[in-house]
């Protein structure tokens, strides 16, 4: 066991991870957590000690790409009408964890936030489709 | 005069850019918009008609690569105990222009948001020091 939950996920080749590459992986939030379904973390394998600060440029960029083409799948698979990014790091940002983690998370018709760049509620949204399926490219 | 005000920046080499790369810059929102002092945006040179979905993937790393480095001097010369990095992309996402931009945002000590990733309010915090000189880098 390492101290770190996701270090856990990468390193057990855990089979809730969603994407596997080489510099970066993807799975879903714990249940209860997702804003909105479909909703996605996305975090290098190289563990952080401050999310976004101490990580590796090159890692970094491979997250940023996997992120991207996540985003892109909620829009054409999913019936998404936009995507957020978000990452918190450092000790006093709202972080839940040290290890780098971006949320990209689908936005909604109909959910009421549609103003908002980071939703403050959760969506009521139900895609007719297997989020799994889709994501997984 | 370009139909994005963020192209219009970067075109005229205007003044207000506060970091100048080769693919990516950086700048202060309009007064009044920032959340928190110090709050910067991040943006490719070359425009994207759906934010972070249609950038280059190559743009999106100088992109973030910029983002990293103005988040750790916002760490170590703002006083922040924390970032956050948003980007909302797509019609339905609260984006205010097409043109991909990263929010950077230090997080401060005293604001009573700390336990959220994305601060409802704006930041109180008055740093003591030249926010563009620091920031510049």
């Amino acid at each position: 066991m390492n101290a770190c939950v996701f270090c856990d996920l990468i390193t057990t080749d855990s089979p809730d991870l969603l994407v596997k590459e080489d510099a970066a992986v993807a799975f879903f939030p714990l249940p209860g957590d997702e804003i909105a379904p479909g909703h996605t973390l996305v975090v290098p394998r190289r563990h952080t000690t401050e999310g976004v600060l101490d990580a590796q440029p090159a890692d970094l960029a491979q997250v940023m790409d996997l992120a991207q083409r996540l985003a892109q799948r909620m829009m054409a698979g999913l019936g998404a009408t936009g995507v957020c990014l978000l990452n918190a790091s450092g000790p006093g940002s709202g972080r839940s964890l040290d290890h780098l983690h971006i949320h990209v998370v689908p936005r909604y018709p109909g959910d009421g936030d549609e103003t908002l760049p980071w939703p403050t509620g959760r969506s009521r949204h139900q895609p007719a489709v297997d989020l799994w399926a889709v994501l997984k490219g």
